[in-house]
């Protein structure tokens, strides 16, 4: 941007929100996606970003939306950064809008069950907050420490305990927005509403391509009366899918169902043989011991033997242990995780399809998965794969076939290609076919509808036409 | 429409959709609208629709759509007419389209918990068929045997099991609709997806504004394993409220939970003088044991002695009669319903002001409420007001005098002005004071946008610029 835009920026948001510090303006760059991590460390690094911005109010970002709307400049909103599928590429044609300083607790109101926030407070800290009045927002992605309440919406997250407390779109009382023309929304009222379309919707999920996020309501909790763990082991995938099928089915619904593969469950318990199923039920006590005795009889039923509660509490303490992309690529690993969702008939072919798929990629040392968000209608999948290779050119084509084998073994037996961490720039190839060219065609209208200029973080989400 | 469009459009869908019967035209002016009813009945009644068209299949629907807006026609959907806030009237301008020969059953897949229907399907018999084996949808609107599954997305609707089952945006699992440009969409995938915007949200609650729903896939669940039923009597309305609000707030969920006041209570049950509160428990034995003992603990401990499980059971067996409009009006009785919702910190202020500004009405013979759908933040009531009066010049304003008073006193406390009806044509002007001047405007821009002509419902859902 010249100089002279510089200046009316400045005038427009005061100069203090204008952050000139090249280490701050490098960090900037992009956020945790592999990929762009992985172009850094063969040498094609991502851009820094050409302005950045950091406001510390509502007003301010109107501000600085109207700014680049009346520009025609594009406008990247940037939360704490934890996102992984390329939801934010720096340009040096574009403003940054860096959102961590708008990080205020608005009110926490234990009578009704809900606290506001800005959308740039920190995840862990907003659920501190919340927990200090004995309550709980319940919403435990793993990147709680580092993410924000307003990215979980932008990138229609979920939390580990799911399950039973349901996915971000579950929790989300009230979203407060800034429109691509300026203009602030406050969408959501009530306990609940049939007044026309939820417009929430068109925020939850957005990437930043619809509008910037700037405060959040959230449904809380009361912290459980009671918590209890229990772990069984299935002899292989498909015996675990259907005991988690059979235990949700039933009408239960544990906070935490995990089940890993033979190659993680080793990982989770050294003396597993075969696949880890690890529960955690939570609620008032006569529910707990229900739901416990329920699983337990299902699980014998199902000759899935009992395991010690033990593995879980281990799981709980290390949940959130993420290695660094660097400490990774340094050792010539090109490591990522791909979550994607399939019914409960499907899941078991996506699972064989997508591990075997991946075994056909030179270099691949380990390919696996888990399931982590269990629904009456199906689950989740979560495959993690790693390929060895010290050819730095060889890094990004791997990188790009490991994802395109699991989307595409996903897709083949009609699943869904995202879970929970959104689609960003490494799933657009697939979202025609998740949601049809119409479905496509209709995304676009409703873009063009709101941001007729195409300002708000372009290239992500929507495919080019 | 000239003969000469008749003639188009008979050969775009064939002559056996046009349906030319003078009853068939007449039985289609209206839904349940008791305002329209109210008109009927002194001589100002809702014209005949100008075409009527009932398509049997999806393709023909997309016809008529595109036919329409080729010739900047109005459309105007028609499920099985249930709704009851003026989402449908008909217009000698515009073409009527009956959806109720769009009514097979689709699938029924009792592994993946998932059945699909045409949207004309009738409620009643979607339940039977999922019931037979040995399933069910678990939506029970009062309007069951007499609405179609479109119609529940389209009006955004709750069912009597709302508290535990959800409502119907929980149980909706994909929608497929004609845009207003004739495309067909088919939204929903997987049993959940991080893939942009939930766009089924455009379709719950469109209101025939926003495209033609002809299918649905519903997430079903098992018959479940146990039963049981309770009742309690509070001493007043905010007694009751707490005490419901505990059940909640401890992290049980009753399909069933309503809360009759004081003059509701003795149609329930003669003997009550309080606030009966009933619920339905479901589920597996274990849960449904343990939730009935512990709201049996809990009532005790806010001093609501236990009634007879038998109210609750008359309740369930009588739920579903309704008086005609005709029968009411004849005797001279203006009545209706208005569901709404608010926050735990304001539902006693909503009660209280509006019973006490129905009173202000002439002639005012009833005004009371229940509630019947809670939350962890909130829940909703049901208000009926009834105004005796011979003057049929005084009948419309006095119908519009009870909705007035319920819905200012909502919105004065911070309420959601509809719970589960919609907004149709009685709500249209507390729309702006429920999602603001700017979500009014954003909801004109996605109108705009999927509906450039208005050829849509026109006169539904959005107030006028």
């Amino acid at each position: 941007m010249s100089l002279h835009g510089l200046d009316a920026l400045a005038r427009a948001i005061g100069e203090a929100a204008i952050v000139a510090d090249p280490a701050q303006l490098a960090a900037r760059r992009h956020d945790y996606w592999a990929l762009s991590h992985l172009r850094d460390h063969v040498g094609r690094p991502a851009p820094v970003p050409g302005v950045l911005v950091r406001p510390t109010g509502v007003a301010q970002v109107q501000e600085v939306v109207r700014f680049a709307a009346e520009r025609r400049v594009a406008l990247i909103p940037f939360g704490l950064g934890s996102g992984v599928v390329g939801g934010v590429i720096a340009s040096p044609d574009a403003i940054l809008l860096d959102l961590s300083e708008l990080k205020r607790v608005r009110f926490i109101d234990a009578t009704n069950l809900m606290a506001g926030f800005d959308a740039g407070h920190n995840g862990l800290a907003a659920e501190e907050a919340v927990a200090a009045q004995g309550l709980t927002i319940g919403h435990w992605p793993q990147s709680v420490a580092v993410s924000s309440v307003g990215g979980w919406v932008a990138t229609r997250a979920s939390g580990q305990l799911s399950t039973g407390y349901g996915n971000i779109e579950d929790i989300l009382h009230t979203v407060e927005a800034v429109l691509p023309n300026g203009e602030l929304v406050t969408l959501g009222k009530g306990p609940r509403a049939s007044a026309g379309p939820d417009l929430r919707q068109l925020m939850l999920g957005s990437e930043g391509a619809l509008g910037v996020i700037t405060g959040v309501v959230v449904s809380l909790r009361r912290q459980p009366e009671a918590k209890a763990f229990s772990c069984f082991e299935a002899p292989d995938m498909r015996t675990g899918f259907e005991l988690q099928r059979e235990i949700v089915q039933r009408g239960w619904r544990p906070p935490v169902m995990r089940q890993y593969d033979a190659r993680e469950s080793r990982r989770q318990d050294g003396d597993a043989t075969g696949c880890l199923l690890l529960m955690a039920h939570e609620g008032p006590a006569g529910l707990v011991a229900a739901e416990t005795a329920a699983v337990r009889d299902l699980a014998a039923a199902a000759a899935a033997p009992e395991r010690p509660g033990e593995i879980v509490a281990r799981w709980f303490s290390h949940r959130n242990v993420v290695p660094s992309w660097d400490t990774l690529l340094s050792r010539g690993l090109v490591v990522d995780t791909v979550e994607v969702s399939a019914g409960w008939t499907d899941i078991g072919a996506v699972y064989d399809d997508a591990v075997a798929a991946l075994k056909g990629i030179d270099g691949l040392i380990a390919g696996s998965a888990h399931s982590s968000h269990v629904y009456r209608s199906g689950l989740n999948l979560y495959f993690t794969f790693a390929v060895q290779t010290t050819d730095p050119d060889q890094m990004e084509p791997a990188y790009l076939e490991g994802w395109r084998r699991i989307l595409d073994a996903t897709a083949r037996h009609g699943g869904s290609i995202s879970h929970h961490h959104g689609i960003g720039r490494v799933r657009r190839d697939w979202l025609a076919g998740e949601i049809g060219p119409s479905g496509v065609a209709l995304l676009r209208k409703i873009k063009s509808a709101l941001d007729p200029q195409g300002i708000m973080n372009p290239g992500v989400l929507i495919p080019d036409a």
